[in-house]
C-alpha cells in the first residue's frame, strides 16, 4: 500500500480535517450566515481555492461537518466507556455520558444549523436524513453500552428518552453553565434506567422484578 | 373603574400583544437577523412610532416576547389539565400534555434566541435569568399537575427531566414530523413516572413499592 502518492493523500486528508473542524467551530461561533467557505478557508489555514476544492459550497462543508461531529461523538462514547469497569455499576457512569453528550460547543453548531434548515427547505432536505442516521448511530451505541437489546418492550423507547433528554439537557446548558443540575438528573435518571431496564444481558427466559416494574405495558 | 380613559388603555393593550405576536413569529421565520422593530411592526399593522412608543428596542420587545410564552404555554398547560378527569389515569394525559409542550412554532423562535444569545452577552444578560423564571413557572405547574410534591426525594429530577425531554422532543420535531416516535415516548415516560413518582398527594407515612422501586437512593 506503500506508494509515492501517499504522502499527497495524507496532505489532503489533514487539510480535509481542518478545514471541517474549522466549519464547526465557525458555526458554532458566528452561525450559518457567517459561516462562508471564505471564512472557513481563512481560520483553517488554507487558500480558499484549495477549500473548494474539496468542498465546492459551504453545504457541501456542512454537510461533512455534521457527519464528523456525529462521529467524534460516538469515537468519545466508545473511548470512554472502554475505561469502565464491567457489571452492574456501569449503569450511572454510563447514563452521565449519555447525558452530557451534547452539553459541549459541538452541540452548538448543530443547533445553529437545525434552526436555520427549520426554515429552508434545501438545507432541511440535506440535513434530516444526514441526522436521522447520525442519531441512529448514537442510539445504536447507547444500546451497546447499556448492555441492553431493543426485544424487550420499551427499551427503545427508553433509550431514545435517554437520547432527547440528553439534547434538551444540552439546550439547557447553551445559556448558563448547568453542569451542577445535570449531575442530579444523571444520578436520578440512572436509578430509573436501572430499574426499568432489563438486567444486562438478561433473555427473556428471566424475568425479573426489576423488568416487570419498570416496563409493564 | 370606568373612566374615559379605559377604551385608549384598552387599545393600548391589543396593540401591545399585536406587537409581542408578531415577534414571536418573526422569529420563528425569521430568526434574530431578521427580526428588527420595523419588520414586527408593520407585521403587527402597527406605526413604527406606535411600536416604539411600546417597545424602545427590539430586546425589550422580545422580552416581552418570552414572557409571553412562557405564560401561554402555561396557560395552555391549565386549560387542557382541567379538562382531564381527575385520579391515577391522569398520568399519561399529563405526561402528553408536558412533552407536547415545545413541539409547537413557539419553541423555534425560543430557539432562535437562545442561539444568538450563546454568543451575545447582552442578550444573554436579559434572557437568562427570563428563562430561568419562565423554566421554573413550567415546573411549578408540572408538579401542580402531576399531583406530586418535591419533599419526597427524586421527584423534582424526575420533572425537570420530563421538561428536559419535553425540550429535547422539541428540538426532534424541528427538521420533521416526529409526532409517532413522540407518541411511544409518551406512553413509555408516562409508565416510568408512574413507577417512580409517589402516588398523588400520597404521604411519607404511607410509603408504597412504587415509591421504594423507583425513587430508591
Amino acid at each position: 500500500m506503500s506508494t509515492p502518492r501517499e504522502p499527497q493523500q495524507e496532505r489532503s486528508r489533514t487539510t480535509r480535517r481542518r478545514l471541517i473542524e474549522a466549519a464547526v467551530e465557525c458555526l458554532g461561533e458566528l452561525g450559518w450566515s457567517g459561516t462562508t467557505v471564505t471564512v472557513i478557508a481563512r481560520r483553517a489555514g488554507v487558500s480558499r481555492g484549495a477549500a473548494q476544492h474539496h468542498f465546492r459550497t459551504r453545504e457541501d462543508l456542512v454537510t461533512a461537518a455534521v457527519e464528523y461531529v456525529g462521529e467524534v461523538q460516538v469515537a468519545q462514547l466508545r473511548r470512554q466507556a472502554a475505561e469502565l469497569p464491567a457489571g452492574e455499576s456501569r449503569i450511572e457512569p454510563v447514563v452521565d455520558m449519555l447525558l452530557n453528550l451534547y452539553a459541549g460547543p459541538m452541540f452548538r453548531a448543530a443547533l445553529h444549523l437545525w434552526v436555520v434548515a427549520s426554515a429552508d427547505e434545501a438545507l432541511r432536505a440535506t440535513l434530516a436524513p444526514l441526522e436521522a442516521q447520525v442519531g441512529r448511530e448514537a442510539h445504536r451505541v447507547a444500546l451497546e453500552l447499556l448492555g441492553v437489546d431493543e426485544s424487550h418492550p420499551g427499551v427503545r423507547e427508553l433509550v431514545q428518552a435517554t437520547l432527547d433528554l440528553a439534547r434538551g439537557l444540552g439546550l439547557a446548558n447553551l445559556l448558563t453553565d448547568d453542569t451542577k443540575r445535570r449531575r442530579r438528573i444523571v444520578r436520578q435518571w440512572a436509578r430509573v434506567l436501572g430499574t426499568s431496564l432489563p438486567e444486562p444481558g438478561e433473555g427473556d427466559e428471566r424475568p425479573t422484578e426489576r423488568q416487570v416494574t419498570g416496563i409493564s405495558r
